[in-house]
């Protein structure tokens, strides 16, 4: 028989086992601690109508999604979860209690030229608040606590939650005249971590803004002490500007509120984030001694999440965690390692036939809650310790007759090679054994 | 501004936010359960190649395939778990460690006329395992003691799980000069339930079948009693027909050797599962009160994974659980309720602004490992605890000015309405306090 080529298509993550597992414990840590907030779940369809996702799209966006036919259906697969929360938001607002907080956690794509570290086939999970006309500034800091927790979980080493508030920057520009610059100003400003003050510079001179202005604005964006304070103290005369300065220093106070440790968040006036769609607080997370792998994390307020769908006002707040190219880097950067994953704790090796004897012991370390499995393998010892070990199992018991006899297993470790023999009543207590 | 009206496809489910709680907590029971007997977990592309995806289909599946172009490349969008998975094993065959054990849950696509019941975008949990050249029997009584597991934790009621071997069926029809009609009878006797033994008898009549011939297969499919012992008594006089004989008998003796109760599996000749994939063990499962569902879990032993891209010869077992279906019967059907479903079990209603005192008693309530939130809307007393109702917690702490001079919170229990004072200790305990 021909055979057809069993390839995967560029651009799209496929893990080996061991890499899937630590995967599967990155996206599971913060899935449930979305849902220890009091989330709701959400999981809207991988297709949509091509009008309803393209509603607010152009550009790039529109360029990048796949699109097509099926029957008389236009039709394109998400691009993000954001443009489907805001469908499933504004057709449901009747039934909807609000605020209503979601968290969705599944796969988008985007048909990019393919290149190091893009992905066109990703996983977003994303978190949100929507409140229906209103919504409290408390859900700003209640997101960036989730942040922060989800991030003191993962252990990647330290993180900065960067926050900043876009009215601060929009009043700012406003006030200096800039209003009609300020898109281009902010794309500008955001990269200065990447490229420095005097590129910087630069860049703002080719849009003839004269070099008072320009010191004005690198004063503001280099600002690092007392943040707060300076910028209450006269420090722009303009309303939209000392509105955000409340609305920050609201969200900061909170924090402290909270018990967040300082060391983990810092206001930085240079964070914009490039869309349009942000309207107060924004925010990022970098890992601090990785500066090289950008935001992990990054998301904001918004006032108006479905004005394409409905006249209804739903302000929200919410971030993102894009965890393939994440976990793409973190493997990249050796801050997580897949050596020692494994789907399998404990492996029992039958070394006799009484399955019966060996049946109840699995039962009984089932009982405990330890993924392990059974080797059934019809080969001597050798290979099958040769499996558990290449499985990557910690501990395997052993039964052969004599265990039978005596009523009781072998335990080895799997890592020191130690050996303990245990009675069938110390399996209930497995877990201390083995330190899991 | 127009709107655009946000509609969602017909036949793609998108649930209510306590539908989905309901729909999570069934698809989590279902993967645990698949992690806890040691299964790698596996995570491929929705988007394939289309002549990987098509290496081996035709017919139904070619017609129902979501397909399309981007840039040079013919694309589809995955139709079920086993083809990916075959593409997988064969494609890392060298670094795979065998028995691979896998499960996967993702969605799968087919553009099937919509039809009540049927969807186009729906969830499979598939689990296998895959064996190099050889595969103990032993791994499809591991499968049978998993669908075994997670339907008792479910509890939907009486399962049961039928199980039946390929190979009786195929050396018995060899043995009556049926082979070149077997695809044919297999289809028609596997509707036996569906349509009665009058209806399969005149089915079998227009393939040219004698009424002598046509008994033996009533007889033999309508067996009831001490099945395996009358198949071994010189039923059949057909090698292929022994040999599955054995094969069952090895599978249900190992099911009571694990113990497992025989309320839960029973042995049903006319199981013979439609494809031709399968060659030995074929199981499907029913919830014994609602008939009317069908098949709610099947699978079974193939040969042959991976064929059309490899010549290795990789014979596995597994099962598949389509929950998309699943949970949209059980909820037709009454079994499972989501009136009772939330996000949140217990939720802060704030009537001071002591935040550092909220905060702390949050903070609290969250290392407990509770999933809850606090209440920022920001009206009375009256429309929060109207809030906390409408989400379905089942506890809100109340805290006010005169629980922060007394160093207490309120606990209210939302479904009897009764109250109790707690101090700040006693919240380590809230677990007991809650019945969490």
């Amino acid at each position: 028989m021909n055979k057809t080529e069993p390839k995967t298509l560029s651009g799209f993550m496929e893990l080996y086992p061991a890499e899937q597992v630590v995967f599967d414990n990155i996206k599971n840590t913060i899935v449930e601690t979305y849902k220890s907030y009091g989330f709701y779940p959400l999981d809207t369809p991988v297709i949509e109508y091509s009008e309803v996702l393209l509603a607010k799209a152009g550009g790039e966006t529109e360029k990048q999604i796949y699109r097509f036919n099926k029957g008389d259906n236009d039709l394109s697969l998400r691009f993000d979860l954001t443009v489907p929360l805001a469908k499933y938001v504004a057709s449901r607002y009747n039934e909807l209690v609000f605020p209503f907080k979601r968290f969705q956690c599944g796969k988008v794509f985007r048909g990019e030229r393919p290149q190091k570290g893009r992905f066109r086939e990703f996983y977003q999970l994303d978190i949100d608040v929507i409140g229906d006309e209103e919504l409290s500034i408390k859900y700003d800091s209640e997101i960036i606590s989730i942040i922060n927790d989800i991030f003191t979980k993962l252990n990647f080493g330290k993180f900065k939650i960067r926050i900043n508030n876009r009215k601060i920057l929009s009043g700012f520009f406003d006030s200096l005249n800039l209003s009609d610059k300020v898109t281009d100003i902010l794309r500008i400003i955001d990269k200065l971590e990447k490229i420095g003050e005097d590129e910087v510079k630069k860049e703002l001179k080719e849009f003839n803004i004269n070099n008072e202005t320009i010191d004005k604005i690198i004063n503001f964006i280099t600002l690092d002490k007392d943040i707060i304070n300076t910028l209450k103290n006269n420090y722009c005369d303009n309303e939209l500007f000392n509105t955000g300065v409340l609305e920050l220093e609201s969200v900061i106070n909170d924090l402290k509120l909270r018990g967040i440790s300082e060391d983990n968040y810092a206001i930085d006036l240079t964070i914009a984030r490039g869309l349009d769609y942000y309207t107060g607080s924004v925010y990022e997370t970098t890992l601090v001694d990785y500066p090289g792998i950008g935001s992990i994390c990054s998301g904001g307020r918004y006032d108006n999440l479905a004005e394409f769908y409905t006249d209804k006002k739903l302000p929200g707040v919410g971030v993102s965690i894009g965890i393939t190219r994440l976990f793409s880097k973190l493997i990249e950067a050796g801050i997580v390692k897949v050596e020692n994953a494994s789907s399998c704790d404990i492996m029992i090796l039958p070394m006799c036939e009484d399955y019966k004897y060996i049946y109840g012991v699995y039962n009984e370390i089932k009982k405990q809650n330890i993924s392990s499995s059974i080797c059934f393998i019809d080969k001597g010892f050798k290979q099958k310790i040769k499996y558990a070990n290449r499985i990557g199992c910690k501990y395997v018991i052993i039964i052969g007759e004599d265990e039978v006899k005596n009523n009781i297993v072998t335990l080895k470790n799997m890592i020191d090679g130690s050996q303990l023999e245990l009675s069938i009543d110390d399996l209930s207590n497995i877990n201390n054994l083995i330190g899991g």
